[in-house]
């Protein structure tokens, strides 16, 4: 017999559905359209049925395959409750019981869970990727916006209420940059992709910076992997955007670990693909601001997910870390 | 039988001892100079002789008491090592292992165990406190330094190394003061007593405040305690230094909610005996600065520890923490 789970990474406009094996790899996946019309009844329906169709392709490629349960990782999820709640990008209103509606269609698996994007990520670095010997670490996930995934002791940290791992929102500059969230000065206001874009801007408009290659493309198109590509033709402006965030991630991460001593953090998601643009600021100026008894002690890591399939991926890892807990 | 345990709290002048109940009350107590000469030797037996006349002095008080163990609260104090670990404002240099060396002197205890006098608050605040029905809280200490204490799923984090807790050294105001670990714009250089003091000093000179009931002391001389007696007669200065340390307070409470998702934060220390002057402020800017999801739902609470004993209390508490895990 072989075990698998599967992993639901709810997006705002795709919801991504893959079947895992113990080794992180995707055997089989699909991909759904995350509707807009806000009917969670419809939405629950066409899961079960890509769930449905993806354990009969298994089922034929191995007919010993056992499907332990499903893994999701959503925006807004709350953990404990099993309720994606008042999710603002998603056309689900108020609190919709995720788990509880799957449980219904799928009372055959042994565990069906659910947790936020950053969360899963962090299950899968511990459940499939680079900390798997590791109790204590933490996961940035930086995108379109910044979350992150907390463990001690082996476990995640969901506090009181389920929503613990919000750094993304922690204040780096008072009284700063308007955050997406209604806040001033957050980390991801400066450290997101679109905080990077935010930067870019800046710095155009404080050195008239007219031969910069960011000059020409507009503020609505201009992207991290557009920042990264004119940094690599040695454009001020872009060398600039990276070191500034590097900079300011580096004192996020500095305040992690202030909380937390984690043994790593690592980083994950679309600005990471620009390696040591990002990475060499961001240990500088974490290393500047920690006490001396963190100097040289924490790592900063690449997270060692594939990033195609990482949410589908740590998603289904959530399965393998409930299990875990139920036989412990 | 009576159960009991003893506290020892390790400061930078006078080493506080205590037995102190399963209720929390100190029975007795002593208090020796915390030496200066650097000789570990010498100072675990004079903590070793006040230790054995405590014990004698309870014994004929009522010979049923069981001394359990020895909980120690000490500035860079390592949990997992038992160590003390290059302590700035102690005078034993490098490492010392208190754990072993009491060890030697007290094979009969229980448990012997050590953690910085945060952490001990903390577990204070769990034992005897204000947070005994609760598994997810964050104790600030503030002081002459700031400190912080973390539990979650009802234990204190020590991370990797066991030196989490350090909130105290997250940056506030990136490039900003200057803080006594040499690092720039740390909560500890705005919140801390002596970050009142240079608060008041600031607007002194901002407002050429002649008037203020705080323009004739020296920098020196000024501490949270004038501070807050010239708030109660209205001064504008010392009122404006509670609205600002309590602005600056609470932006730091709001970056640990971010990380942890606490039940409640307690503060803890001198400057907290101001009352509404500090937490009004304080509350007002954490709700603020918080994310939809927490606001309203995280309380900021006075600990619950007396004052005067408090560090010999949560540092005995540890000895019952211990003995839970033990027998868990």
């Amino acid at each position: 017999m072989k075990n698998v789970s599967i992993g639901i990474d709810v997006g705002g406009t795709n919801t991504a559905i893959g079947v895992v094996d113990r080794e992180g790899k995707v055997l089989v996946k699909d991909s759904i359209k995350t509707p807009t019309h806000g009917n969670i009844g419809l939405f629950i329906d066409e899961i079960t049925k890509s769930v449905r169709e993806l354990a009969n392709s298994v089922a034929t490629l191995n007919p010993k395959i056992e499907i332990l349960g499903l893994g999701i990782g959503a925006p807004n999820a709350n953990y404990y409750t099993g309720n994606i709640e008042f999710a603002p990008n998603l056309s689900f209103k108020g609190v919709v019981p995720m788990v509880q509606l799957l449980e219904k269609n799928f009372p055959e698996m042994k565990a069906i869970a659910i947790t936020n994007d950053a969360n899963a990520a962090a299950i899968g670095e511990m459940v499939f990727g680079g900390a798997q010997s590791m109790k204590n670490f933490v996961v940035y996930t930086l995108g379109t916006g910044v979350g992150s995934g907390i463990v001690v002791n082996g476990d995640i940290v969901y506090g009181h209420d389920g929503f613990a791992g919000e750094c993304g929102h922690t204040v780096l500059i008072p009284d700063g940059r308007h955050c997406g969230c209604g806040g001033t000065g957050h980390l991801e206001a400066y450290c997101s992709a679109s905080g990077m874009k935010r930067t870019a801007f800046e710095l155009l408009a404080k050195y008239n910076a007219r031969n910069s290659l960011l000059a020409q493309a507009s503020f609505n198109e201009v992207n991290s992997k557009m920042i990264f590509e004119a940094a690599e033709k040695g454009d001020k402006v872009a060398l600039e955007v990276f070191e500034l965030t590097g900079k300011w991630l580096g004192i996020g991460l500095a305040n992690t670990v202030h909380h937390l001593s984690p043994e790593a953090i690592f980083l994950f998601g679309g600005p990471t693909a620009a390696g040591s643009y990002l990475f060499s600021p961001a240990i500088e100026s974490m290393e500047h601001n920690l006490l001396p008894i963190f100097k040289n002690r924490v790592k900063v890591l690449p997270s060692q997910l594939k990033m195609g399939d990482a949410a589908i991926v740590g998603a289904s890892a959530l399965v393998y870390k409930e299990l875990d807990k139920i036989l412990a």
